[in-house]
């Protein structure tokens, strides 16, 4: 319980971060109430293609768990081992994510939402929908939403407020507008996204293998796919907005054919409403947001996408949340309550770790579009795994560095980066591809490692 | 004139870029209207202690030039024609700027600022004061205003909008929230400003070198004063927010008078109102703004600060301004008033040279705390000096390129960064000091610069 006299929070936005939240603070004793801008989407359709399947790895889980409903949430999930790089000529390579038993997981979005709000009523959160956040009185804690149905405005005071309001969010622009020296940055790609589907076989059976993650990556773009529960895949293409194969340069589903047959031949055979979905799916921007702070004297702090909006290249975005949510959690207990010490130890924890992902985020878009299919890349993934094999304290890759611990992602970024240029060296040795498992290799990466 | 449908232009802020603009377009027929948030300074008392002294330099003069204001405003300037650097012991260092006829000069940013509203309206700018702009409808050309004084609404609709309001553009944060993929990025740095005073002597005169700027270089920090009319000096100092020395540790009087006594010992006894001015003005941050695109189709437009918000230390934030109006003139006469090609192509040509002046200043603002008064900077800038002098062609400082050219921005960073990297080499040479200005030296040079 709160030894400080918070006992109100508000949590403005009812997404993953958002419902997550107001769990953890529930279940503490803080009376707690959600307002949400779009509608209950239990009850009502939401709108398609903006979907980008989720990812859910460790830090998610550990989120999860922290409130026991890790269990409930892996039954719609389905484990992706490794990834299956689709090549033009549509020859597969397999690669494994981690070790045999290790997986990510591909959750519906939406599902995992629905649960969520309906745990964080049952832990007594009150989650008011359609109500959009108009503007926030910092001073006063008192936060402004107007409904976005019957355009009525009223206004909410707490004790506390959380902008959990994701990469748009409207706690984060109060912040850049009224207090001093906010630190900001919103970065767009030259890369946007766009939603396709692989429905299932004619049994209902999956098309394609259904525990990985499917890559085609083609250098200057890609397109992935995720499973689905139902046997379909949704599939992502992340194309650039301009320049010679771009979305500039696909107008009609004669030109968007021609494309796909050129240089995803293997996929179109089984989208069925490939042109029905590129033309009406909306084109999504990808956007890396940084601020500082997150926080408000005792009053108000940011979480989730609303602090650190980044792209989904490392399928952490959700993740991060949770971790975020997990941490503050964790420092409720080490200050007992005292908002005064935890909202300042929050942001110092997370921000440099926040930073890191949406570094990371971006270098893995590169890795995963222009190297992912490379003989030399496939050789130094080959290595890594070798040595992490023999020396599993020694070397842990990367990616199960990032998806597969719980190591802060800063910690995690400066590891990555020595170890590349530890292998810089290594792949420029003569003959590599030959004694790639000698004996001497081997042991030149022992000594750098040391 | 104007040969498409453009006839009404609205400038938001009266400041100097707004006001400069404003005159360019009125003398080409344009029917011009400004809104500007603050009272008109011409009638009314403006606070004090955010004045930091202008610095017109040659593309300041050229924006000038442009609409023939030069020899009234060189009127109004004293010429700096170098630094005088303080040490703590009280030992000056006098480094001369440019050539010997060629100098900077200090301006009063209220009296230029004035003059060029009193020629705005001779033009016949209609300029509206008290209108605080509350948002635009880019879509149809209509900006909303509210009265500081009284409260009244109003919006104004024109067939082009200039946003010249400054670093906290008003105009900029619609395109934030409403353009998509606007990039944007406001980042303070970790300095602050505070504005002091030396006042003149008895008899009026100045009680320093009048003609150059005066620094205190001291590592982490530093304290400049640049000549006014009246004989005073206005003074500023750039200090951490946080930190050993810094705003958080001066908490009164004695700790002030304490610390002014021990660093800037010559100055402390010509700073009679030391410690009012101290505590009585603001603290200032220090922002760099950089977003992009500056416009909204054929519609409307960001200019000077809004667009590219810079630190002082290079004295080019009013100077960058100007060399945006005259840029924009010479492509409404190349592309004979068309704005659908104007707009594009104003964007395109300054915004590399805008991002490029801003990290200029930054790095001038290290330069400038950090190195100015090292015996090893000051060699290094005789070194340069002499190659200046012998091969004019071939080596021209940066400064100079930066406050005495027209050189794009962004081919001073380049060139700048060409000539660091060469005289880095030169540094190193064993016994410089000795053979600084001999002829293998300076055939070294030679050869790295062909």
């Amino acid at each position: 319980m709160a030894s400080s006299s918070v006992k109100n929070i508000t949590i403005i936005g009812a997404g993953m971060v958002g419902s997550l939240l107001s769990i953890y603070l529930a279940r503490r004793g803080y009376k707690v109430s959600i307002f949400e801008r779009r509608p209950d989407m239990r009850t009502e359709n939401i709108p398609a293609g903006r979907s980008i399947n989720l990812a859910l790895s460790d830090r998610g889980w550990r989120g999860l768990e922290g409130v026991g409903i890790e269990t409930e949430i892996r039954k719609i999930g389905i484990p992706m081992s490794g990834r299956i790089m689709h090549s033009i000529s549509g020859d597969l390579t397999y690669q494994q994510y981690g070790e045999k038993d290790q997986a990510i997981y591909a959750t519906s979005r939406g599902i995992l939402n629905c649960e969520m709000m309906n745990l964080a009523e049952k832990n007594g959160v009150k989650i008011h929908f359609n109500e959009r956040c108009a503007g926030i009185d910092l001073e006063h804690n008192t936060a402004r939403f107007e409904n976005t149905l019957t355009k009525i405005s009223s206004s909410n005071s707490s004790d506390l407020i959380f902008g959990a309001d994701g990469a748009f969010s409207a706690a984060r622009l109060q912040l850049q507008l009224t207090t001093e020296r906010f630190q900001y940055s919103q970065n767009y790609l030259e890369h946007a996204y766009k939603e396709l589907m692989i429905p299932a076989g004619p049994g209902g059976e999956f098309q394609m293998e259904k525990h990985a993650l499917h890559i085609w990556p083609r250098g200057g773009y890609m397109m992935i796919a995720l499973p689905n529960l139902d046997g379909s895949f949704t599939v992502t293409l992340f194309f650039p907005f301009e320049g010679k194969d771009s979305f500039a340069t696909i107008n009609n589903p004669s030109e968007c054919l021609q494309f796909f047959n050129r240089v995803f031949p293997d996929a179109v055979k089984i989208m069925p409403t490939l042109t029905e979905d590129f033309f009406q799916n909306p084109t999504g921007g990808l956007v890396t947001v940084k601020c500082f702070p997150w926080t408000y004297k005792d009053k108000m702090a940011l979480i989730g996408d609303s602090a650190h909006a980044i792209t989904p290249f490392y399928g952490q975005g959700m993740n991060c949340g949770f971790e975020d949510c997990t941490v503050l959690n964790s420092l409720i207990d080490q200050f007992d309550g005292d908002w005064n010490k935890i909202l300042p130890e929050y942001q110092q924890a997370r921000k440099p770790n926040s930073d890191a992902i949406a570094d990371l985020a971006v270098m893995n878009f590169i890795e995963m579009r222009d190297l992912v299919g490379s003989p030399q890349f496939l050789l130094q993934k080959k290595i890594e795994a070798r040595v992490h094999d023999k020396y599993p304290q020694k070397w842990l890759p990367l990616y199960s560095q990032v998806t597969f611990s719980s190591i802060p992602y800063a910690d995690a970024l400066a590891n990555g980066r020595r170890q590349q240029s530890i292998m810089q060296e290594v792949m420029a040795m003569p003959d590599i591809d030959k004694r790639w498992d000698s004996s001497e290799v081997e042991n030149f990466i022992l000594q750098k490692i040391s």
